[in-house]
């Protein structure tokens, strides 16, 4: 957050825009740096890592397709809304990997930080807007947000399970650690749950996750 | 097309996954191919060109911000599962890059053909669902395919505007192509319309988009 420029600056808009829409493009085109904030999760497609924008459309889709899961009915339309929106912040504050103890540390100090500059570049009632769906995501306390957040900790098992191991390789990785993910899609959806236990399960069997630390 | 191999053959399922569980997460494995599909468009954030996946999830979040400005009242949460689908038939069908010529001749009978293909990996029930969306954005009857289209016209407009220039100069752009373009955006929005009016008027002015062939 050393730099203050924004992408906008680049190339300032043209005279004649309209203000409150001016400050929408310019959070659009300040978003653009999600698509280079990569996460630990390798692709499945190709040889290299996730980004966050890939990331967030990936979740979209999984909403959409795997919502007949969902163990409290959820509004999908919403629900796709925080996915989309969950990882924003991290255009400021970077990724914090799961499995990385230090980057989740501080992780909420910077993220709220990040909220804090990133929204203000909305007109003022949409930074509320977007504002209260992050939250709603981070809190996780209603059937839309539980779901998006189980979808979220689904997803990175499936990329792991498909390279073989990804991030359940990292030194921070166990399968405590691991199962405390899992928890996240069981409080999702029992379905899911017992998709992901099986995963867990086989990545155990299979030694790509570790039983115990070191 | 050649290549028969699902991204699941890298690694089966564990055993004990549910048959349409399973189906559905063979297609999202699958989709993870959308994020090596190459567009023609720049990224403002880096020196790189943007992929479907990213372009999917950058048009979900101008879907949620632009929503006010759509002529006719939308569901914003059905015009959002639109675009987040609106490009997976390219995992097998690439990208036709709209000033490309060549591309664009056959476009139709290969995305038919990937169709058929990825949406027959899904059950049967949500296979013909998914279609039903893809269809509804093609054809762009509706309000809210409208809508997806039209930001699907602004998007790369913005990001060619940031470049400075971008798919606007390929051999295949004139003025007039970009202003059939803009009339996407008019279509769904004259205040979006208007804007994207601006930056192609700019464009001109400063030589980034030719007036004529050659």
């Amino acid at each position: 957050m050393e730099d203050d420029a924004l992408i906008l600056d680049l190339q300032p808009l043209p005279d004649g825009i309209d203000e409150r829409l001016a400050a929408q493009l310019t959070f659009i085109a300040e978003a653009d740096r999600l698509k280079t904030v990569l996460r630990a999760s390798p692709l499945a497609a190709a040889d290299r890592r996730e980004n966050d924008a890939e990331h967030s459309w990936h979740l979209a889709l999984m909403v959409v397709l795997l919502a007949e899961y969902a163990d409290a009915p959820i509004d999908v339309g919403h629900a796709v809304k925080l996915v989309v929106v969950h990882d924003l912040v991290e255009v400021y504050a970077g990724d914090s990997p799961v499995y990385d103890p230090q980057a989740v540390l501080d992780q909420q100090a910077r993220e709220e930080a990040a909220a804090d500059r990133l929204f203000s570049l909305l007109p003022a009632d949409q930074a509320r807007e977007i504002r209260e769906l992050w939250d709603e995501f981070e809190a996780g306390a209603t059937p839309e947000a539980r779901f998006g957040k189980g979808i979220d900790r689904l997803q990175p098992m499936l990329l792991n399970w498909l390279a073989g191991g990804g991030t359940w390789s990292m030194p921070g990785a166990t399968e405590a650690r691991v199962r405390a993910r899992e928890a996240g899609v069981v409080a999702a959806s029992a379905a899911l749950g017992d998709a992901a236990g099986l995963m867990v399960d086989e990545g155990v069997r299979r030694g790509w996750i570790r039983t115990s630390e070191g």
